[in-house]
């Protein structure tokens, strides 16, 4: 079979949410790239490497429906298994750590790779984000939160995206009520999903025809309003603190916020204690990070201990990923290395002369289509600072005249 | 739906052809990949990163069918049309070089990614080839074959491949003969097929059933023999010449062949001028690189002018590419950069301390367990060159002592 582009669409048309990254832009993410995983090696996370294809299974351990109906799935066709595109590489880390770790074991890992989506989080959104992320595996206490969260920070920053506003949660809350409650399995999805909507009538009436007793409805009612500064955390832990797992996570939230304050002032903090939104695996303290626009989140993360059970090993676990493309800086004036004009030609001098050029890190490109170099002007123009050229039997490089007028190379 | 692994399958085993590079592998990979982008940025190579996914008609397009049976197609949600995922990265530079460049450009496009195999090239082989290589476009001549193919030996050198073995063929002599025969279309295909196999029999049988005259059945006969060193063009040339096309061809063989002796002494020359197998969709000359072991092609190219032509712009290209996994150079002992100890605990002081090192590029690892280092030999063991510790009210690293004996700690 040889398939032909139906007219109607033209054979260059990709799929919806996918793109060409040219040039000038992927120059920029491979810097970002590797500025970010060199500021993870310095934090001591390894980098891992999980395959993009995986059994469905695998993929899906631990998490809830959303990430289900995000997963490309397909026919392996050399076992008849399904497989998914992996669509998270959270989980794959899980399974990683669960897979070559002891119990007691502290274990760092970051990644950096394309995720695929079957539909984008929003309209018009991405199919393919290019998801980077760090993972802590086996510390249960708040610090290895705090390790993360400000490493998704100083991500944020590495990649000079300023302003930046956190939002804090912990997933603990609103299971501590619904413990309270007696709600289990069903009852509690069931309560988290209205939770998400935040939309306090339903859930009212929801928990009304559960017989939640009046204390706790309004137990309830306080979580759904608290959200705001450092005042809503310390007048929660008033009204709530009575349950003992709520007072913890409020003094997880204390800590973390305190912590962050001291690292990073310039940081706008707040924290919404009823957030349980996007945040399908998680198990305890959850964070969002929001640019100036405040459209969707540029990071996000959190703890979820024990995904790596159906791998064979329950682990306390915390970590953030971003995607890289809807934040990396726009394009700087080319640098450092300009280009240098080299003639046509094949003589063994020309080639030792490029060769050693390029070995001292010049970029130089052949011209195949010339002996003699344009005129200055021109060049200057492509974006070459200089040129080789031959005088007395000798190849030597001659700057350009005004090579200090640049024009960017490829739009996109 | 919540997928559950069925008991047969352990939940962590990957389908076949995938597999997880873990830490001590992934650090190589990502060496050698940052290697090889800077080194094609110095020939001005400028890195694009197509999609995973693409509509199957532009992923397919110009190419043979071997390219169809390895791609893993399914279905968009987003549009009903069936999608591929990408098995090659050449078409898709030809697609974004025919939708970028003017007619008459010279363009070099480069990329690392990994391509996804819906079988593996060879039993038990990877489905996940991570695929770097680089394109050169606009330029017809065999000098530009040869900066592509001299930029496939660097490569390879840079991964530290020796004793590298490159095969050259040409794929216009068998179509020079096909043409003189006279065989066009499925003809044509056939006889490539059959040419493949390189079964001298068979082909015999066909050619007689198509008609071929003595001459010709001679020519065919000659071209199935000529393999083997410079001697080989040379004779082939004076058998086959008579044949312009055929002249032609061997005329930029002989070029390439001299070209590349001077450029790289120490490498290992030899033609297959029958060789068609594995070039899909190429027009001209052809190369593989083989290691030592001699099995698979390490890198392999060739020219394949006229392929962007469905996505409007008919353009000569010529290009290699190869699977970086394969050529992974062994890990080196751990150099420069030793991980330094530090305590848990959240004392700005501490933390000051330890962010001043992490930005001097230095690798250092907070210890939430511990608020005293343990014994050196046991930091030692586990990696680290020094401890943060604080004496006289300041914090200042320590080396360990013994710090020269280092152990893998990931073992794969």
């Amino acid at each position: 079979m040889k398939a032909q582009a139906p007219s109607a669409y033209p054979a260059w048309l990709l799929p919806s949410g996918f793109e060409d990254t040219l040039p000038a832009r992927a120059e920029i993410l491979e810097t970002c790239r590797r500025g970010l995983l060199d500021l993870y090696a310095g934090w001591g996370y390894r980098q891992v490497i999980p395959p993009l294809v995986e059994h469905l299974e695998s993929l899906l351990t631990g998490s809830a429906a959303d990430l289900d109906l995000q997963t490309w799935k397909l026919v392996d066709q050399a076992s008849g298994r399904l497989v998914g595109l992996r669509s998270d590489m959270t989980p794959q880390m899980a399974r990683i750590d669960a897979q070559i770790s002891a119990d007691d074991e502290t274990r760092r890992l970051c990644y950096a790779g394309t995720v695929l989506r079957a539909r984008p989080d929003h309209l018009g959104g991405s199919r393919a984000p290019f998801q980077v992320g760090a993972e802590l595996f086996g510390v249960a206490g708040p610090e290895a939160d705090l390790e993360v969260l400000s490493l998704m920070v100083e991500s944020l920053l590495h990649c000079r995206v300023g302003d930046l506003l956190l939002d804090l949660g912990h997933v603990g809350i609103a299971h501590a009520l619904a413990d309270a409650a007696g709600f289990h399995q069903d009852l509690r999805a069931e309560l988290l999903r209205l939770l998400e909507r935040k939309a306090w009538p339903d859930i009212r009436l929801w928990l009304d025809s559960k017989g939640c007793g009046t204390e706790l409805m309004d137990d309830f009612a306080t979580l759904l309003r608290a959200h705001g500064g450092l005042e809503v955390l310390e007048r929660t832990q008033g009204q709530l603190g009575h349950h003992g797992a709520v007072r913890a996570a409020l003094e997880q939230l204390l800590f973390i916020w305190t912590q962050l304050q001291q690292r990073y002032p310039q940081l706008q903090l707040q924290c919404d204690l009823a957030e349980v939104h996007g945040h399908q695996y998680h198990t305890g303290l959850l964070f969002s990070a929001y640019g100036p626009q405040q459209g969707a989140a540029l990071a996000s993360g959190g703890r979820y201990d024990g995904i790596g059970l159906a791998f064979g090993g329950s682990r306390p676990a915390t970590g953030f990923s971003l995607d890289l493309k809807p934040i990396l800086p726009p394009a700087r004036a080319p640098g450092g290395v300009r280009t240098i004009w080299a003639p046509g030609g094949q003589g063994a001098n020309l080639w030792q002369t490029i060769t050693a050029l390029r070995q001292q890190g010049q970029r130089v490109i052949q011209d195949f289509s010339a002996e003699l170099a344009p005129a200055d002007p021109s060049l200057v123009e492509e974006g070459y600072g200089s040129v080789l050229e031959k005088s007395g039997g000798k190849w030597h490089v001659r700057p350009l005249t005004s090579a200090d007028i640049t024009i960017e190379e490829d739009a996109e």
